[in-house]
């Protein structure tokens, strides 16, 4: 059996994303920080590793971004996984006046919490504030977390799809000590660095449209070596086992200061 | 006297950066959320918003950044403020099993902690954390936030400089309603969207380089209303009066579906 390492406790959307992409026939393995579920899966204790990396509507995950740039694991899958926050609790709506979550589940249900004037408790997950909430076993108090989070923990759930927008996914990466196989369908994930001069960016950007590669996503994240500086993180169609794509790497290679192929994997189905 | 809003309680790292730009003769008046911060200026209450943008470790401030897509509002300046987090407590350090701060400032002293095996609670800001150790009034309990709050608190230190990298500085930026002049030395922040085919943004980049115009920054934040689809926040020197700004500006017009000019400000100097 598969063993696959997440962050948060049972009932985390972590975890959920990793049944969505192998199946329920795994060990999911909990952890509490992102740097704890690579360092499971680098030191074999576990095979694959579950990270979420952006959300549709927080937008992009730093710390997973920072983690990316240090880890010997590769991509080798992504997940699109549907977040659907409920109102957990044992009181009804009306007795509520205080909710505990993960600050970003707490965000993207502002206008429902500001609306009934419920005070809000930032928790280190959306699971274990389920958990949290059980211990404290009281009426006025409730939590933001996923249906499967309400069973585990056996507290109902009192309203479902609290959201601000309904359309609330988390895209994730699956890492292992490996790599992938080409599909026809996939992408690649790269780090790099660029000079600190006019036009570096440019000529890297440049050499993408010249091999007519498709750029989905470019985000960056400071150096933590040298302040006010980036690592630039690029998602692109194909993968690093064509030609093409081996062509334009080593012309990158050439512009870049740093390079690092994060992995090639089968493109997921944006839902 | 100018009124000047920022996010968080008296003491806050915010309210430092205001008066680092202004000079100790301003009002500084605390709120509770960057939305409020802004919407103060709108409305006319304050002259002035202090914003945090990006910090040299942690990286963009995703909700500040959400805020200047929809704001009114214009940046005509820039500010560099140190960060230096001090253990602020009743206690003495073999004492002290919990410590309350913002998550990004438990973050930036992780070693610390960990290293003396202290607990975490996030709390809601840092210059707030003192607020909330001064109440419970425990030797055990402290929190981590500046200098400065703690003079305002009355709470004394109990160490200073616990940040795992000493070189911290946030970047904020001054938003009025209103323009700056040109200096010779400026900086101009704007926001782009792309059309949804490959070489959109290659076509974009490539301006700049034509011009000769130096980017100092480029981010990527989700569109709210197109999931998976990015706006791109891009600095670069140079103001929005000169001629050659313009004609580069105007080019850009043309293959965006979105332009909007945050605003030409002095570029800080990087200390």
């Amino acid at each position: 059996m598969k063993r696959v390492s997440f962050q948060g406790e049972h009932g985390a959307y972590s975890e959920a994303a990793a049944i969505s992409f192998f199946g329920k026939d795994i060990e999911a393995i909990p952890l509490a920080t992102f740097s704890d579920v690579l360092e499971s899966t680098v030191s074999g204790k576990t095979q694959y590793s579950v990270l979420p990396i952006e959300n549709s509507i927080e937008g992009s995950v730093g710390e997973s971004y920072d983690l990316l740039y240090t880890t010997t694991l590769r991509a080798v899958g992504e997940i699109y996984q549907k977040i659907e926050h409920c109102l957990i609790g044992t009181g009804t709506l009306d007795k509520v006046d205080t909710v505990y979550s993960h600050p970003q589940a707490l965000g993207q249900c502002r206008k429902f919490l500001q609306e009934h004037a419920i005070k809000t408790v930032p928790a280190y997950d959306t699971s274990g504030s389920v958990k949290i909430i059980k211990e404290l076993g009281k009426d006025n108090i409730a939590c933001i977390a996923s249906r499967v989070a309400s069973e585990i923990y056996q507290i109902p759930i009192i309203k479902e799809g609290i959201a601000d927008v309904s359309y609330n996914y988390t895209r994730f990466l699956v890492l292992t000590d490996g790599a992938s196989n080409k599909t026809g369908k996939d992408k690649t994930s790269i780090i790099f660095s660029i000079k600190h001069e006019p036009g570096a960016l440019f000529r890297i950007i440049e050499q993408f449209h010249k091999y007519g590669i498709n750029l989905t996503k470019i985000e960056s994240r400071p150096k933590k070596s040298t302040p006010w500086e980036y690592n630039f993180y690029v998602d692109f169609e194909g993968h690093q086992d064509e030609n093409l794509i081996q062509d334009m790497l080593s012309q990158i290679k050439k512009d870049s200061t740093f390079l690092k192929i994060l992995g090639s994997y089968p493109a997921a189905k944006i839902v």
